[in-house]
This record gives structure tokens, sequence and C-alpha cells, in this order.
């Protein structure tokens, strides 16, 4: 037979191929044309193909042969027909910059094909990323959902850098107190000292200034003394931060994160509203002319699995406020931070 | 003593507080005013009270009194601030109309204080709306963040109802097969027929229809018949329905919910880019001009306990995107559902 189904492809022979213009198409193996399923059964609902059997009995056989081969065949279908050349490829596809062609120059970016229903684990994410990049190219993350329309979405790592100076105040003789969940430094000039030096905490009538358990952890650390309203007694560093973990869920993840930003110079703040753990300011000058904050950062444990449907709700709260939703996560040596942004390809 | 914290308040003898004006603050009994904690803070704070210690000495000793007063007394302050008269209430606050004053007419909202750490059983946030409303009140929900600012939320109960006529076509001998996570209806008569009566599926290539799982499970129980795609038998509607739990996490649960939204008039969509379950129409006329999704409707397990972080950021993004976030819940007899949007009291 001229052509046929043979264990993942579509096989064609030389007189069958040639008759047709299946240039970009397949690949050659000495004689034979090898198709992938996806691309036969793009050319057979484009009528240009012929295996004898309909579109939907090539896809009930070629189904059993390749899993999620629907969701393929969609993001293939809708790349080709906003004008791409795309090549199968480990990762899916193989997707040419526009105007490019297999053949005549690289691909720019590795096509990932998810379904919203199918969790993935994150690091296997940061691992695809990273394999792209080490050969130049852009990760794209193909996203379908229960009725088939498509997301896209590209993931990069992040080199997080911000500009403020490091905190150049002596606070050793501060008077600060944890109340509940929050700590409260009650002299009027050192609140207004830390609150415009480097945006930290919320000030109370022009004078009192509320810290949130991780600003105060992390000015500990700088020396700042802390007492507990409860006993009156000083806390150490470290009875503080194991009383913020009995108070405050992943805690110790959290603080891993804020204290990494502000080692690269970022003001941070919580993200609650945006419901991210983070916002990051590159740079505050002047407390009374807030920028825009440029990142939504979340930080995710290493074994964190992705489910869709949360990580697609997170960048487009993200996009909405024009900011970037970076997630936070430990490598192998330190943090790192990965960020995902909607794509049009 | 003339003034002293006896229990859970601070009681101001009469010589004492006739001195000064404490009109609409605290309650009367017999011949002592009782002045609640949070509102002992607030007049100490603003220097009309003096009990003879710092608000720093107060905050030390009445918050190991009340849990949680640095919180209500964010929340107080800023209501008061805004020119509402707010008295101390089970659920926290009364808050009354602006103009409105205790004594002179009835509160307008309950207000529930609530910190962005601390989760809260789902069900019990219902029945704080419900018991908010038996008295015809608002239930406004107001969460402190960690850096102390404040977001406010209303919730209410919803009567969801659209618009949608009952699906009146005979499709018993459509042809539809199920491959891997999606069905699909090979027929273009069939296909056009159905995505143009109920937006029903996705139209691939203008012939062929794609029709998630719940869709399908909801069209089967219309009559829809279905066979599985590997092995070419025809599907039982609760054989079906097995499988697609095993595909899809909370099928079961979403399925209650997708079927109450038809059976309520409503055309019901994935929600999936809004990161939640369902966006539902009220009418869809022409689907070549598919108007506004009103809602977003996320269903959630009788036993959900709200992260308030979650919340946030659904809420949010619903806002963003000028819809109103729905939160689907059994209750007693049928499904309920719960509206939460922002509010700026």
């Amino acid at each position: 037979m001229a052509i046929e189904i043979k264990g993942d492809s579509v096989t064609l022979s030389k007189e069958c191929f040639e008759e047709q213009d299946f240039s970009y198409y397949g690949r050659l193996k000495g004689d034979v044309l090898e198709l992938s399923l996806v691309e036969a059964a793009f050319l057979i609902e484009r009528e240009r193909l012929d295996l004898g059997i309909t579109l939907k009995e090539f896809f009930k056989v070629a189904s059993t042969i390749q899993p999620y081969l629907d969701l393929k065949y969609v993001v293939y279908k809708d790349l080709r027909e906003r004008g791409y050349y795309v090549k199968p490829s480990v990762t899916d596809f193989r997707l040419y910059p526009r105007g490019g062609r297999p053949g005549e120059g690289p691909a720019s970016a590795y096509v990932y094909v998810l379904s919203e229903r199918i969790s993935v684990p994150f690091m296997e994410l940061v691992e695809k990323v990273k394999l792209a990049q080490n050969v130049r190219k852009k990760m794209l993350l193909a996203v379908v959902d229960g009725e088939s329309d498509l997301t896209f979405y590209t993931a990069k790592t992040a080199n997080m850098q911000g500009k403020m100076p490091p905190l150049g105040l002596d606070f050793s003789e501060a008077d600060a107190t944890l109340l509940d969940d929050r700590v409260v430094i009650w002299d009027e000039h050192d609140a207004v000292q830390l609150y415009r030096a480097g945006f930290y905490g919320k000030l109370v009538d022009g004078k009192m200034l509320q810290l949130s358990l991780l600003e105060c952890a992390y000015l500990m650390q700088l020396g700042l003394p802390v007492e507990d309203g409860a006993t009156n007694r000083r806390f150490t560093t470290l009875q503080f931060i194991r009383r913020a973990e009995a108070i405050e869920p992943e805690f110790a993840m959290k603080l891993d994160v804020y204290k990494d930003l502000k080692d690269r110079g970022f003001v941070v703040k919580t993200g609650f509203k945006f419901g991210s753990h983070f916002r990051a300011y590159e740079q505050i000058e002047d407390v009374d002319r807030i920028p825009h904050s440029k990142y939504l950062v979340h930080a995710l444990p290493k074994d964190f699995i992705v489910m869709l449907p949360e990580m697609s709700r997170a960048i487009r709260l993200a996009h909405g406020v024009r900011k970037r939703m970076i997630f936070a996560y430990k490598g192998k040596k330190a943090l790192e931070y990965l960020d995902i942004g909607r794509a049009k390809p």
C-alpha cells in the first residue's frame, strides 16, 4: 500500500507523495515520507490526503495510538491557520517565526500542549523552559480548555533586579511590640523614618507603624528589637519566626522569597489584593508618589503541582493590572524566578 | 475609680462621661457608660478619653482580653474616618447609613472583620449573610491584609435567573464519539444546529462540533447517544458520567451546578480563562453576536474552607472583567448561590 498508518506515523511512498506538494510536512526517511498523526489529520481534513477513510474513522484509530491527539490537533490547526509553519517535536511542536519555514532557518519556539484538566509538576515545566532556553528557543504553552478554546502563554526564567539601596538606618533602640498577628512601632520618629525609607508597614494616624510579620522578621535580622505584647519579653529572631510560622501558613517559604527579593533591591509588599504573595516595586523614591508595582510574585514549594485553571487565574489577573506574574521556587543553588505571561503567537 | 477596664469593656461613671460628649459611643447600663475596647482605643487615640495610660499600654492590656483587637480597631477607625457611625455588634460591627445615627434609625449593614490569614468555613459565611438578610441588613466583609490595608466586600444570596428557552431539538439520531477527554459530533447538520441553538461546544471548521464532558453529559440526559471512540460501544449516561469523573476532578459537583444553571435558563460555558468553573450568559440569541457573560460561577463543596487570598483573587478577577463572582453550593434543599463583590462603603 502506498499510504498506511505505521506505528505513530502515516507513511507515504515516493510515487504517492510526489503527486502532491507536501513540502514542510512530515520528514523524509529514504524514499518514504513520514507524516505525524496530527499532520495527517490536518491534511485529511483539508482533503489533500486520502487514506480511504473519513476523518472520523482516522481520528478513532489514531486516538488509540496517540493520547490527546485531538488536543494536539486543535493547537496544530490553530497555528497553521495563523500562517505559521509547525513541525512535530519532542515537546509537541517546533514553531517557526512568521515568514520562516522548516529547512530555511531555525524554529523560534517550542510549543507544549496542555489540557486544562491535566495538572503538571511545576519543576517539569521549569525543566522544559530551561531546555528550550538552552537552545535559544522560547517556550510557548498552549492550554486547551474544556471547550477546545486555546490560550497561549510564554514561560521564561526571570533575572529579578530592583534598584533600592540598602536600608541605612539604625533602629536598635526602637520600641516594637507584637500584638496578635502584626507588629506595632510606637515611636513616631522611628515609624515615619522606616515608612519613608523603604515603604515598610502601614502608617496609622501618621505616627504609629504597623509592620507585617514578614517585614518584622526581616527587620529583626537588621537589628530591630521586638517584644511580645503578652509577656513584655524580647523575642529572639528565631522565636519570632517560630511564632509567625504558627500564625501564618507558608511563613518560612514566603520569608525566603521576601528576603531574596529585598536582597535583589526590591520594595516588597503583600500581594493579597491580587491573590498573590507579593507585589514587588523596582524602586520607590518617595512614598508620597508610589509608582506602579511591576511584578506579582508567588512563592511555590518545590513539589508544587500546577493546576492550570489556578495558574490561568493568577496570570489573567496580573495581566489585567498590567503586572508580570512571577513564580518563585527553590532552584538547585538559589531561589529562581519563572515569568509566565499571556501570549499571542 | 471613675474609668476602668472591666471585663471586655471600659466603664465610665456618670460624672465622668457627662463631662464630655460621648453620644453615639458605648451603651448606657444604668448610670454607667460601657465602651467597647475598640471604641475606647479610638477615643484614647483621639485624646478624648484618658485612662492614665498610653495608647500603647492600653493596647497591650486590651489585646490580651480581646483577640484581634488591632484588626477590629483598623476597621472601626477606617469607617469612622469615612464619616460613618459604627456600633459594636455580634458580627463585629453594625454600620449606619451615611447620615444615619444610632438611635435615630436602623443600621444598614453588619460588618464582619476578617484577617487575610484566617480561613473561614464557607458555610459559616453563608449563615452570617442569611442572618443579616433576615433582618434586612447587608453583610459587609472587611478583610485586613498583612499590611493592615483594608478591602471591603459585600456578600449576598443570588437568585440566578437566565432567559434561554428549553432546547427543542431532536438529536436522538446524532453521531457522537468520545475521544480522550472531549466528544465530537461528526454530522455537519447536527453540529451546526446544536451550536447555534444553545452555543454548545466549539465548532471546528464550521462542520464538526467538539463538546465538553459536561455539555455532553447534560445532552445525553436529553437523549443524545454517545459512543466510546475506543470500543465503538454506546455509553449509558451513568457509564459516561463515571468515565468523566475519572478524567475530570470535581466532575460530579460541577455537573450538578451546570444542570441547575441550565434549568434556570442560562447558557453555561467554561470559565477556564477566568480561573472559575463557569461563565454564565443570561441569554444568547445569536451565536454570531455573543454578548458579555454576566457571571462567573464557581462550585464549592459543602465543607469548603475559604482562603481569603484565593477568594480575593477570584473576585478581583471577576471585577476586572466586569462580571459578578458567584459561588454555588448545596443548600439544605437545593443549590444556592452567593454573590460576593468588592464594595466601597
